[in-house]
């Protein structure tokens, strides 16, 4: 046995010895039977992804799922279920058709899907194909007086690259055992300055790109999609608030199509393409987003105290958000109805939150998490206000609102649709022996392991950042930084049933728990924002 | 060291011993020196994957192919070019378009592309979905006077299967290894009269549903890729004959889009779908098939006798026919061009042959074998003749021609565009020493391998049917079965020059090693058909 792997055992032990934290196995038992024998994860999970679709923030089919949730929780016997409206988030946006084919010589149909927010052709346009690589402010003379009536290859060529791990990935000891080691951090550089000056650069070359094309009268512009072997991963492109300039219509094309455009013109070859966008911003105005919350309410004096779990409704456009994030929302949906079927009565109110806005940068849970626990000063200086948070000077200390110190515990699910292997504890290392013990019941089905890593990238962020506890489980990878993850291939056979009834099982009983032990969940120390 | 191991290299170390095959390393040392550092491959590989794409068999690209490849030949200064036309082969077919989108609640683009030799839709159709599982004759009589109108969707969904390999391989030592067992093989069941009848029945149907599908005035049909991640695998659908029942437009569909209209349909809901394909046959008639040969001429008294290499220049139609086949040709092309360039003056003539046919079967390399070296007699029983040759019953003694006993060896290349790691000797002991003694000079490159192994399902199978010496060489396999053989990722992208490179001086210095050599290649016995 590696010494790693005796630390490792060492720990495990001497967590559970020291965490005496009780665990209901009669209420662990029932929600089991109920996720387990009588799942409704997969009709939800199907709903989300097959009749509703994608569920860009803010589109039609958004506010479809806000309504359609919502319908559910009511049906299930849930409270105070509503939209919590967020911020003049933007406009909502939607396609329903892209092609392009290569003209001329050979007749060719290219494998392309637009970029979200920005806008269609209106109409198949046809032009002449250029290349155009802008890097700076001073790159966009180059081009000048040059793109009218153009179709715009943005970009080079990538050489391919070849897959050397298989496509999907499950944890197994030594993967899980590896989790286990903690990296303590470098000291950041002082660098915000240098990252605020960058963030300006860009944001001032995408307005000055997106008019300077518009301005030229070019038809189209494609870019080169991230991944190889035909898959389309694509997220934004134009910006989604009003009176920004929203440029002109923008694809993402497979790299296996995009190259050979990019030979041909270094070849000196002449390339005609026909392009054909179907996509409308569905606003004229901004609109706020909408996070949609239910409820099991507490009963007696902690009723006031809140359990939380989510994951974002949200998703990108091009697949159905089944992975990133249907997947999600049905386990913690499937959550709430497994209590409610199993007639639990927690003490603190456990709450739902199906977030919007999470792929723009967490908006919804950010916006949430602000006006209901805690937030920084807003800045007065406008240029500070236009930079995002994590950009920002310190404006002073946290404001915590009534429910901050009501407040005990978020979990979310947005790592892909695999199955639960365990927990990160985000350094609170207070919470790893409670988690042991919630953890216990759930060996058997693969869910053994409590790191003490911070992960980054989705909701829980928004509680971590104000020093609440935000927590994300371990989850087998599966193949969704191979094939899924804002991509065309986002779809519902990527998933696997057994893992989010697992999912779906392991969060409620985390929900129950955290709601009925004595103390609110312990927090780690807030950093002073720097 | 294995047991296996040691026997390995005793059998490679007897192996040389025995040969005593003379290699003329100036000559192999201007070849290297010509494909390595002054190489054409990639020009050649990217004139036919880019410019002239995708090249289906009597397709208008496979005649620019075949006249391009005639001029670079002439260019080079090879004699005796020319096209070799055979069999009435059938009708060409080529696509320019296809799209498919859902419509109704949700309008969504669905990615398909049409087999070959379907018609087009003429234009934009629209009709409601209805799944179709035709197994049997029987089956049809379940949808009479239901199909017309509708788009249909053929047969069942089918799970998502996870890459637990990595999507490219290459052949390390102990795989190589792998490769020295030989499978004694089973004695196969003389059912040669149940294949007879299965083939039978599967042409009765296929002509049938094509007759049924078309006199119901159904839309178009659409199946699923064979491949998930969002690869469309797809070959041919319709009849190339002429008077053969075309059917209706088909296309394969990806399996992430197909997969929910079978759900939708088995949940009751109506789906109507969009369908647009853009396809044509280029002739009326059955036209020839045409091969592409050309020649460096012996000199003395051997230039009678004929070494062969070749790889098939027609491809499917939804990649750009790159890994299969563009990488043999361009290879046995850049071997030939390398052969003039070093200066060779072979004794025998080297002939290089690129098939047509070969993805409907062989066709173009067993009408040549046939009508220029050996053939068993036609059957004059016409329903014996409508059999494929591997079905038929012996007709008698093979017929050998004038040039049956002055051919030496065929070289083939066509599994895929991965580095050649050695030969596969096909049962021929006699050509393994001196295979070991013409691969010694490209150890160096990672050909090191002569295995006693057939291979099958490509040319040389046309030679060695009867008792011709054919070859293919063994190759790292990249991603070709996983991403590439016959799907919409064929392309430049996926091949390496540098394997190319390496294939196109092996090739050169075998067919010069060949064509030099006191003795032709020997060959083993033929077996009579069975």
């Amino acid at each position: 046995m590696s010494k790693r792997c005796v630390m490792a055992l060492l720990l495990a032990a001497s967590g559970l010895a020291m965490a005496n934290e009780p665990v209901d196995l009669d209420m662990v038992s029932r929600i089991r039977q109920e996720a387990f024998h009588n799942s409704q994860v997969m009709a939800t999970f199907s709903h989300l992804t097959e009749t509703i679709g994608p569920r860009l923030s803010n589109s039609p089919q958004m506010a479809e799922a806000n309504a359609w949730t919502r319908g559910k929780f009511s049906e299930w016997g849930l409270s105070n279920v509503h939209d919590d409206a967020f911020d003049d988030f933007g406009r909502g946006w939607e396609f329903s058709a892209a092609s392009v084919e290569m003209l001329g010589g050979r007749v060719q149909p290219l494998h392309a899907l637009p970029k979200a927010w920005t806008p269609g052709t209106d109409g198949p346009v046809e032009g002449e194909l250029v290349k155009v690589d802008i890097k700076t402010l001073a790159d966009i003379e180059k081009y000048r007086g040059k793109l009218g009536g153009k179709v715009l290859l943005l970009g080079d060529a990538r050489e391919y690259k070849r897959g050397t791990e298989p496509d999907s990935h499950r944890h197994d000891a030594t993967s899980l055992e590896g989790l286990q080691e903690f990296t303590v951090p470098k000291t950041a550089a002082a660098d915000r300055a240098k990252r605020v000056k960058e963030y300006g650069e860009r944001q001032q070359l995408s307005r000055a790109v997106n008019e300077f094309f518009a301005a030229e009268g070019a038809l189209a512009a494609i870019s080169i999609s991230s991944w190889d072997n035909g898959i389309i991963r694509v997220a934004g492109g134009g910006p989604r608030k009003a009176g920004e300039p929203v440029g002109i219509p923008e694809l993402a094309m497979i790299a296996e199509h995009f190259n050979p455009l990019v030979r041909a013109l270094d070849d000196g070859q002449t390339v005609r393409l026909r392009v054909n966008v179907a996509a409308r911003f569905t606003d004229e105005a901004n609109q706020p987003g909408h996070n949609t919350i239910a409820e099991i309410p507490g009963r007696g004096g902690k009723a006031g105290e809140i359990v939380m779990i989510g994951a974002h409704l949200d998703s990108w456009h091009t697949g159905t958000g089944a992975a990133d994030n249907a997947a999600g929302v049905a386990v913690m949906m499937e959550a709430m109805r497994i209590l409610k079927a199993v007639g639990a009565r927690p003490e603190r109110t456990i709450r739902v939150a199906l977030w919007s806005g999470e792929e723009q940068g967490l908006v919804g849970s950010q916006d949430y998490v602000a006006r209901n626990f805690a937030h920084y000063p807003e800045p007065t200086d406008p240029a500070q206000k236009a930079l995002p948070a994590s950009l920002r000077e310190p404006t002073g200390p946290l404001r915590k609102l009534r429910d901050y110190e009501r407040f005990s515990v978020y979990f979310n699910m947005d790592n892909g649709s695999g199955r639960f292997r365990g927990i990160y504890a985000q350094e609170n290392l207070a919470a790893m022996p409670i988690f042991e013990a919630w953890l216990k019941p759930f060996h058997d089905v693969g869910a053994t392991t409590v790191a003490t890593r911070n992960t980054g990238s989705t909701d829980h962020i928004a509680f971590d950042r104000v020093g609440l506890p935000g927590f994300q489980f371990i989850q087998d990878r599966l193949d969704y930084f191979t094939n899924v993850h804002h991509t065309h291939l986002d779809t519902w056979d990527h998933a696997e049933p057994e893992d989010l009834k697992q999912a779906a099982a392991i969060v409620a009983s985390f929900a129950y728990h955290a709601a009925m032990r004595d103390e609110r969940m312990p927090r780690k120390p807030l950093l002073d924002p720097k």
